[in-house]
């Protein structure tokens, strides 16, 4: 199979069939736009399962996904979309870049979800910007900017009550989308704690990539802890 | 008098009417968020000159600002107003800040004028910001925000015009809004080279600050000439 991308934490190959690929999970772990570099033993393994985990959840709860299913450990077959070049951020609890570029002590809890959109270039770094430079720069119509909020509006509804039974709040997340070739826009890439602040509710640990990126330890227990979490949850 | 406040450019004193204030305009210079720090002969009253006939033009046009009336060659008396922490910036051509960040040749029109918001805190270093963080940490309120922008964009085309009219086009500009005691949200602080990037529509000669930010010399000759251009038009 050839490999289509390689991004920093998977790969996607081409299948025989155009509309669809392979999503493969890979351990290396990077943080600070690419400046911090390593390895979370099995992480791609239980990325992939706690992804398809949520996915799952939130496919039931009426949200359009690229996950058509999880072929094997480290493998999903899904929908090929273009992605948007962004990343929609949400945020419930002021933590991470946002703690630092406003002074806002991490921790501090928003009385309304800030959502925000970042522009996917690493050369770039990622910036900060608004709905007007989306359009002006053509990343994304006006039109698929509010099916994008809608949705993800729903998904931090759906995620906060979610990790909310697992006892974990749900501090912000990252999720990019996706344009169908028939012009729908749907969730694709992973949810993970690779992309999620994930704190638990009684002790305020962290269960998330903040483990390695801030070299606290014990990262692969966390991954491994929020899989159980969810393995365990009803549905 | 007493001086309530002292900005970058402008100080601002009580009257004996607690609902008016003065806008004193120093020849003072900064750039960089105050890092390059200079004088510019005769800017303040210039720039009090400028501000006045533009400002004079925009009420003839239905923009309410805080301007009651140019006392002297430096000084304004205006209507004391709640100032909203946020910088509005509107950008017709991309250059300066945003040509950097978004590597983009200065010079480069856009389709649609982009509006940003920068929340004004010099210890953050104004940094850009969306509608969610604005509502979020108390800058504004949605129906502000709104409003704000509709004034913005109508001052936009107004001033695309009048400069037009001059032979300079309206690259960019900064304006800052304000709050009366009554709630109502008016242009207020100034329009000059100083907050707007205007270059010659022939020679795309730069007629604005950036003379100083950018050490190019001529600066007090391109204000003089921004004013000398203003003074000439017909209303």
């Amino acid at each position: 199979m050839r490999m289509l991308y390689e991004g920093k934490a998977k790969q996607i190959f081409e299948t025989e069939n155009p509309e669809e690929i392979i999503v493969h999970y890979k351990d290396d772990a990077t943080a600070g736009n690419g400046e911090k570099k390593g390895t979370i033993e099995n992480k791609g393994v239980l990325n992939n399962k706690i992804t398809t985990l949520i996915y799952k959840y939130l496919m039931k709860h009426g949200i359009k996904t690229h996950l058509i299913k999880t072929i094997n450990e480290r493998d999903q077959l899904c929908r090929k979309v273009d992605i948007l070049p962004l990343e929609v951020i949400v945020r419930n609890v002021i933590a991470g870049s946002a703690a630092k570029a406003y002074h806002i002590d991490e921790g501090t809890e928003v009385k309304e979800p800030i959502f925000e959109i970042c522009w996917k270039d690493d050369n770039l770094g990622d910036p900060l910007i608004n709905d007007y430079h989306a359009i002006a720069f053509g990343l994304a119509t006006r039109e698929e900017l509010d099916e994008m909020y809608a949705q993800v509006k729903k998904i931090n509804e759906l995620m906060i009550e979610m990790w909310d039974h697992m006892g974990i709040r749900l501090i912000d997340f990252k999720v990019e989308f996706g344009k169908t070739s028939d012009g729908e826009i749907i969730l694709a890439d992973e949810i993970s704690p690779d992309t999620c602040r994930l704190w638990d509710k009684e002790t305020n640990e962290k269960l998330d990539k903040d483990r390695f990126r801030r070299d606290m330890g014990n990262v692969e227990e966390a991954y491994e802890e929020i899989f159980a979490r969810l393995e365990k949850k009803e549905d």
